[in-house]
């Protein structure tokens, strides 16, 4: 269901403003969406939306927060099933990528439209973001002093596999071949070869 | 030199849409963009953007063109330098990461508005980046023939390899710590590694 991204407790109204803004913004772009658009795909008159959510930013904000809580539940649980470097870094990438593919609409809004934010909210959403920055790079440290990675730039190689998790959501059509998660074992495969793993 | 994508012998004016519109673009999203605008950006009146481009979308297109073309030469340059599949495969990669990390914002553009495209002019654009595809894709599967790489799905990893050059266009800032050539180079080592290649 591309709508499960969506998983925290909301009234109704709320949620169809949410999943009508994720359509408006990937479809045209944050600044291309007039608050009445977002409206009438929820069904409700412009100043509707108001009772809900401060303004057309404030809309963004909750989309990029409420998706990059998402990725941040799958990453924790993805890292929490092993203390292996390998496995562990197989497991979380893995989940990264399929949740980029599985809700590809939503993904997009949330790392395309960052600029669109305040100040202030770009900040929340960045300390998000550092939380699974931080654990792809320790996973490659812990790796490194283990003796089973390989990895001369671990901050450079960090970069290098989110970015390509990242970027399943600009090409990811849920028509194509590939499934969210047969795309994320060839993306955990791929980090462990990035990683220099030793298998 | 932010504006040297635009290697094509050009009308100042027509230069100057083009560079003002990869900007606003680039602000703002293809959409939200009024020709006005980029009439203002290039010292001209709306009706003078005319003169030069039959309309917005073809602005979109001409940059897209002259962008992929673009591409499609360094990556042409960097194959011809060596027949050796893990030379090739180094070069080509650190190649196009280069390009997308010291055009980042014409790259932005180009490669988040396809959509915005004509069918016809999406299918113009779309041939240009099957050549980039089909040399990466070769260059893998040359490699498993003679040996020197070991690639259990050529399809998805030459997805994954030119996924990662594109996503520099995202992240990358010309005030960061790196290069476009120093990321060229670690990306074109990664290349390698996703390749198997035994050295």
């Amino acid at each position: 269901m591309a709508e499960a991204w969506l998983n925290e407790p909301l009234a109704p109204a709320a949620r169809r403003l949410l999943i009508g803004a994720v359509e408006a913004f990937a479809a045209r772009g944050y600044h291309a969406t007039a608050t009445r658009d977002i409206a009438a795909r929820a069904g409700l008159s412009a100043a509707g939306v108001y009772v809900h959510f401060a303004s057309k930013e404030e809309l963004l904000y909750q989309i990029s927060l409420i998706g990059h809580r998402g990725t941040v539940q799958v990453v924790r649980a993805a890292a929490a099933r092993s203390d292996q470097p390998a496995v562990r870094l197989r497991a979380v990438i893995c989940a990264i990528t399929a949740w980029h593919a599985r809700y590809h609409t939503t993904a997009r809004v949330i790392n395309y439209e960052m600029a669109a934010l305040t100040e202030r909210h770009r900040a929340d959403i960045a300390t998000l973001r550092r939380e699974i920055d931080a654990l792809v790079r320790q996973t490659l440290e812990d790796g490194v002093a283990g003796g089973v990675f390989d990895v001369p730039d671990v901050r450079g190689t960090t970069l290098a596999l989110l970015s390509l998790t990242i970027d399943v959501a600009r090409w990811f059509r849920a028509t194509g071949t590939r499934a969210p998660e047969e795309l994320g074992a060839l993306y955990g495969d791929l980090a462990l070869r990035m990683a220099g793993h030793r298998g």
